[in-house]
């Protein structure tokens, strides 16, 4: 894999832009064992369902480069983030591989396969995405579920940018997204970089902007989606599903189907991460809470599938009931894969 | 008026705490003339409805005592801040006292009496209000509607103070509200100080613990409610009563009399402040997003009459439909006022 943000290195190293940094300095981190990627999923170095996926996929290579025991490399692995089911996803396909007596040469070429495949469904899914949108107004994203996320176009960002090639007059408009504000530091910059005009706003002026006939859709990325169609999604993206539903407007996901989680029958069986609460009362080190105080940080939450009009996904878009739709787009994934072989 | 955060001194001098640099720092801010006092208004040294009042109240009495031109000052003070009506209210009343003929000491007197009103009103409203919160239970609120906005107990932190102090076993959910983040900077302080339990949160978060059942009831103040109920309260608001309402869960409004503004039909007619965008893109001094994007910072904005369940003044509880029972309420303190005279 060789991207703005993510690169194998002939001398086996996956070096990864830090996310954390930007948009005020570029700076690559360079991983030589599982262990620092496994460190880069865990402290965000690396975020976005697929970007963890692929990277820990890179993680599982390593480690049987380096003949490291593949039980123990997968665990660590698996074990830096609960919610996003792309981790599991990518490091399942792998062990399958592995189980098969494959030479880490073969794994290797696994994990670029993984990422190619990425980068072909980031495409897919933002041409077919992009019928959805309007023709013009303005669609609302929350987090990062773009080029940085993923490869390529990335998903709902994917989607935004197809739409704005095609010549779709769109407006974005970027939820910071509070507390890692993936959306001021991450989206905005990648939009800007794009050319592609955007107004960004606290998380709390979504509805506002909603109410006032300022939004004509919303679309977000995912972290998993159950059986049902329910999706897990970076904090505060329940609430953008609700307020779009009150409003009339149509609220959609952008992911790829391994994203897709129907070993998991519905919201309530997906795990949510808990992570530090340092980031809710500090911003990039400035402290914003007395000290003392208590706080939570669930970094995701869970939107119920009767909020969402659609699933765009690289192999077709899931309309409600999503149970069958999800399930035939699983299928034909597979099929494929199988004609492929 | 001689409270904790805004002093009236015999060197007709009125000192506010400036509540830009809570909870880091306790500066205060002495202002000489009406023109300093509209400066601090302006830039958010004191903010909360009812307190702008008070303060614009202390500012034009200054403007009679400096022998400036009243209509001239009233004019300044006016145009501080467009969308807080207890502004317009208190300086209304100021100039109703000196069209009579009143002296500059009479003056002084009318703007401490609009101060003891509002102290009064802050205990009255937090004891109504609190007869309506749980027994037990999560209680979420938004900005500050606590002590630093008004005097005593405040509006919406009151009522739920006084809850506390009742016995009820109540885990405020903080909102930290961005962009200016009076929750967690203002609320968060004064709840610590207070002893109550609290749980500070992003504002994205509100909507996952509803859905998660830890909220029983949101209470929050008003910048302004109009004759059908329609209210407008800091930005992020009307996300807060639509979330409410999808969850089954009581949204309450706590303002004094002085929020009403009977002469605005609905929320249509409410100006919302836009504020500068630099604190949307930075936070605490620190640059969030990139240098040159598009950013916007409504302040406000309007809560249809439809998601509030009542309406907490010092003169009693409305109750849905709206426009008779606040009419109800500024007559019974009309009374009361022609009575007391």
């Amino acid at each position: 894999v060789k991207a703005d943000h993510i690169e194998w290195t002939a001398g086996h190293t996956l070096r990864m832009l830090d996310q954390r940094r930007l948009p005020n300095e570029e700076v690559w981190v360079e991983a030589r064992t599982y262990g620092d990627v496994a460190d880069a999923i865990r402290s965000m170095v690396v975020r976005g369902a697929p970007l963890i996926g692929i990277a820990a996929a890179f993680g599982l290579a390593m480690a049987a480069q380096a003949g490291d025991e593949l039980g123990h490399a997968d665990e660590v692995l698996r074990a830096t983030r609960p919610t996003a089911v792309n981790l599991g996803w990518a490091l399942d396909r792998m062990l399958g591989v592995a189980r098969s007596g494959a030479s880490p040469e073969r794994l290797l070429e696994e994990a670029e396969r993984i990422a190619s495949e990425d980068a072909a469904a980031a495409k897919r899914m933002s041409e077919l995405g992009a019928d959805l949108l309007p023709d013009s107004g303005g669609v609302l994203t929350h987090c990062n579920a773009g080029a940085l996320a993923m490869l390529e176009y990335g998903s709902a960002v994917g989607v935004i940018r197809a739409a704005h090639e095609h010549g779709k007059q769109i407006n974005v408009l970027v939820d910071e997204t509070r507390p890692f504000l993936q959306g001021a530091r991450l989206t905005a910059w990648e939009l800007q970089k794009l050319g592609i005009p955007m107004t960004l706003i606290t998380d709390s002026m979504a509805g506002h902007f909603m109410s006032r006939g300022a939004v004509q859709a919303v679309v977000t990325g995912a972290d998993r989606i159950a059986a049902n169609g329910d999706t897990a999604n970076k904090i505060g993206t329940y609430s953008l599903a609700v307020l779009a539903k009150e409003n009339g407007i149509p609220f959609y996901i952008a992911a790829p189907t391994s994203t897709l989680d129907l070993s998991c029958s519905d919201g309530a069986h997906i795990p949510i991460e808990e992570r530090s609460v340092e980031e809710v009362v500090s911003i990039g080190g400035v402290r914003i809470a007395p000290e003392g105080v208590h706080a939570a940080h669930p970094a995701f939450d869970v939107t119920p599938a009767r909020y969402i009009a659609a699933i765009i996904t690289e192999a077709g878009i899931a309309r409600p009931p999503f149970q069958g739709a999800l399930a035939q787009l699983i299928q034909s994934v597979s099929l494929s894969l199988l004609e492929r072989e």
